[in-house]
């Protein structure tokens, strides 16, 4: 395949994809630039090295929304900038295995993390989450391995991609107790849960969290109801930049099978953004860090 | 048809009505009262008496989330009670134009409330609704006929029953500019929106709001975001109770389409309840009632 078809496809890909989070789709960039790193044209390591920073800025601007994709590119670029090979080949291996070091970092990250959100969770919880976030099916998986007592969530179905389905069958099948509700529900089945967790796609440098629309309106409804709000991710996911300017993604608009009017203009945003002063707390792999009083 | 025929038909139609709002079902009880008491079984006037009260009872009963039902039926049941006929006939006759005129009476309670409503809009205003409401509706059509000034509005869908379809259409069609959304962009909406206005199935005896299920997120979103919250509907769907022990409606968990497991349960509440505290007032054909400060 010529570069430039493989670029292309693989960076389509990422836009594409609707399913995977946001470290996923990070991951999935990696291994992207893993293949092209061993596969790509250039006659030295200077062309090569310059097709393959050229790749990870193409895949890095592929989904603005999602902070991890940003931020484990960049690392990779940054070490492929001074990777010094003895021979072309020994160049392409080492930039590949960069990639593969990152992903198995951020999988590392994401499963530490849980770690830390799992200490919050006893036998008397029953979590609310909205949406499909793989940082929330790892905290569950941990307790459910130990196990430790009885899980029970309540999952929001995820308008219009429904990825409270996955979400909601993932966790079922690891023997947790499922509410589905729909998005409409949240604010009623928050006064039925005990705490809320959720994934992020980014935090902002306020703590803000960027994460499946919807997400703003649980975290106000666990604040209404007196339960605690946690949002759980890898630090990879932690950008130092503000809401002001930051772009949500929007999806195209059919997706919402809206009524055909001239008047009727559907919009798909899919995200939004949560304030920091309606979150309890953070969880990275660093540990757990609350709100100030 | 005979009479236990007739009464079940017609009890199960307000049952099975998903689409049309309390008042609406009220008066459709209404026009099933009218009728039956031109058609019912009854040898002489206490008898025919005797069974439209039956029949009234049976249909009051029908929703208990809609309070209008009970509260129009039960005036009527009251003048039915008093009802003192020449002859069989007349009786009849009374009876069916007693439904006729509440019948009546709620709609022009809801035009005049929607009349005070749209004292709250001006050419600035964009107005964020939830799900649909024959009152709000109206609040739109009487600005549209008065040309005062174009019309904006945000409805979100409304899952499972996507009620905001029908209520994005209709606004449509009066030349509103509707930008339809999810309702899991409800919060991140209520950020361009001026005021949320949304009717109401019951409100309860503290001012707190039965409606369509995720009203409540609406009110939480507008508190967040500073604009106005108003709850617009005719005095008949005010009721003297509160909302502890207020059975909210549950529909068909099928409508949902969960994911099946045995893990799984998909719970489809029809209503929620705002409470009081997140409304900025309430409009009644009487007039505007703001929230104490």
């Amino acid at each position: 395949m010529d570069d430039a078809k493989f670029r292309r496809e693989h960076r389509q890909a990422l836009v594409d994809d609707r399913v995977s989070g946001a470290s996923q789709l990070a991951r999935q960039a990696l291994e992207s630039l893993a293949e092209y790193a061993g596969s790509c044209a250039g006659n030295d390591i200077t062309d090569a090295r310059a097709r393959l920073l050229a790749f990870a800025e193409e895949l890095q601007y592929a989904r603005p929304s999602m902070a991890p994709l940003y931020n484990l590119v960049q690392r990779w670029s940054d070490q492929v900038e001074r990777l010094r090979g003895d021979d072309l080949d020994a160049f392409r291996r080492a930039a590949a295995e960069a990639a593969e070091a990152l992903c198995d970092a951020s999988i590392t990250a994401v499963v530490d993390a849980a770690g830390h959100a799992a200490t919050l969770l006893d036998e008397h919880s029953v979590v609310i989450t909205h949406s499909l976030s793989s940082t929330v099916l790892e905290v569950f998986k941990q307790i459910h391995a130990r196990q430790r007592h009885p899980l029970r969530a309540i999952v929001s179905e995820s308008r219009p991609g429904m990825e409270g389905r996955d979400q909601a069958r993932a966790l079922a099948g690891i023997g947790t107790a499922v509410t589905y509700i729909t998005d409409a529900e949240l604010g009623l089945f928050s006064g039925k849960a005990t705490l809320a967790l959720v994934g992020a796609d980014t935090v902002l440098a306020d703590g803000s969290v960027v994460n499946k629309v919807g997400t703003y309106l649980l975290a106000m409804a666990a604040r209404d109801h007196g339960i605690p709000f946690y949002v759980c991710c890898e630090s990879f996911k932690h950008v130092p930049f503000h809401a002001a300017g930051f772009e949500l993604d929007e999806m195209p608009p059919g997706e919402l099978d809206a009524p055909r009017h001239a008047n009727i203009t559907p919009r798909n945003v899919f995200f939004d953004i949560t304030p920091a002063r309606l979150v309890t707390g953070w969880v990275t792999e660093t540990g757990i860090r609350a709100a100030a009083q």
